[in-house]
């Protein structure tokens, strides 16, 4: 791998942390009755799901937390967090902006991981894992913090599947020469486009769905009342 | 940021680590009944209060973390854990001892981490925030390792809105160019009175922390009998 | 501390990161009835044993985590998850065979992480604490995700003890002039016979054991049917 050495743009880099925010925001403040979380816990999970596949990305590669060099991605993940509770009224109940969001977001995290990976010398094969890791990293620590069961494990291999097809996509291209920033476009748009296929074809495992729905209510005394989502 | 290299003493960064440990095991020790710790229980949870903090800061920084590079650190916090063992029988139901420990380990562990990350060229935003991480970041491994519901989610805001404060004190105060060690001293005072006085006048949102104990009962079979802490 | 630098050989290191898959995926398949895992559930959690443990111990070390920079470590891992599902049928309520490579295993992953630690310079106490984390690690991680209670509070401390010991004669072996290799042989050698001895002769906390599969059933609604383990 001899690959010059590729820097997500910023501006790039942030539309994730941004878009992530939101969903995670979204995410928490469906979250309603008796532990409903305050405005401070939407944005720590906000800042979570926005900054948190990054922070994972970088301590598997051994490299320092790029989001922490910088004031941006905290001010970032943080406004949008915000924003996104203020949208969450609006658009918690329809659906299709919950799953396309959270199958962008997916695919722009394992994108920028992977590509990341290729650019320090990673290899192939972990080149994709890491990407994985990037993108559904987020969720299992916001599932952790909340003392969830992690979606990962139990409605969510389809978002590992979805990443993990992405990343390979764009590791296998970049390999065959295909330039990464091309092939990082194209990886996001796989990802993207196989979440919300199996969303649309109701490919998510639906017993397991019900039964997390379930159990999140059994043991939380709370019922999610947006899709639950490993990312 | 050209900052001199700050090192935080061995001795100060060596109090934080036992009161931690001694903190972290009067926590440990509440536990009774069924499920009650077996003092190595109570000597790991020591630990993980004690160096938690340093750790998570020290692996956001992209920097080998410090506490393992010593045989004080772990020799400390684990006779830490033990005497606070013992004194977990005299001390538990005399709260103040509780609340001023709590308030102090957070705020050392805060103003440690806001100032490494200061001494190390960290931009100031990403300077309060692993502030934050590290004066919280002990107790959420513990709940997390315990099976606890995490207590920064529930009942915890307030642990990080005291930390934070004391944290964006030190940032701003050294920014505008007073010595580090004054600034941190001072941050110190701010994050252990904004605690104190927030238990003091029960601004800790008690329907919350009626709900986490229920919730810890109900769960775990145990009563925390002392209160439930993010730090 | 001026070891030439030690290297775990590479067919040492897959074959206890394909110990571990195996072990892991044998645990994973002993989940029956509603909450089954699916084989990508149970491959993360091979991955996961097998790995997990050699992550914790180059972050906590400082190093990149060396099982991501080649790819034979996923491969394996992976393979031996998958073979692991498979055997599961045939060997899991043969007990003998569990606990022995459950307790090789541990013993593996703790002897590399001492190991590994004292080549890179670390005092003596954080080294034994750095191999107990490793051996124990991936265990830790595999009941966090699966939402499990984390085995290693509960029914593990003699895991914790096992490994604690055979790192500590590592440790102290090499000190004195036993070459690292013979002194990593003898310390796997030591802990995986004090688990055994342990199990054999039941003093692994069996009413806490008990409490821990009835927790386990009653949270989530399955029951495991080999035994739990931290490791």
């Amino acid at each position: 791998m001899t690959e010059p050495l590729f820097t997500i743009p910023l501006w790039a880099d942030l539309l994730g942390v941004g878009l992530g925010g939101v969903q995670g925001a979204m995410f928490a403040s469906g979250f309603q009755g008796q532990r409903r979380l305050d405005w401070l816990g939407v944005a720590i999970i906000g800042i979570m799901i926005g900054m948190g596949g990054g922070l994972i990305r970088d301590i598997l590669l051994g490299l320092p937390p790029a989001t922490l060099h910088d004031n941006w991605y905290l001010v970032t993940a943080t406004a949008a967090a915000l924003f996104g509770m203020l949208l969450a009224g609006v658009f918690n109940r329809i659906n299709t902006v919950i799953v396309v969001l959270d199958a962008v977001v997916i695919g722009m995290f394992g994108a920028f991981g992977a590509s990341k990976a290729i650019a320090v010398g990673t290899p192939p094969v972990p080149a994709v894992f890491i990407g994985v890791c990037a993108a559904v990293g987020g969720g299992v620590l916001r599932d952790m913090l909340m003392g969830l069961p992690t979606a990962i494990m139990h409605v969510g291999s389809l978002y590992a599947v979805a990443a993990g097809a992405g990343c390979t996509f764009i590791v296998i291209a970049n390999g065959l020469g295909m330039p990464i920033t091309l092939a990082a476009i194209i990886g996001i748009v796989v990802t993207a486009v196989i979440r919300i296929l199996a969303v649309s074809f109701d490919v998510s495992l639906p017993e397991q769905r019900r039964l997390y729905r379930r159990k999140v209510a059994a043991e939380t005394g709370m019922i999610p009342i947006i899709k639950p989502s490993a990312e």
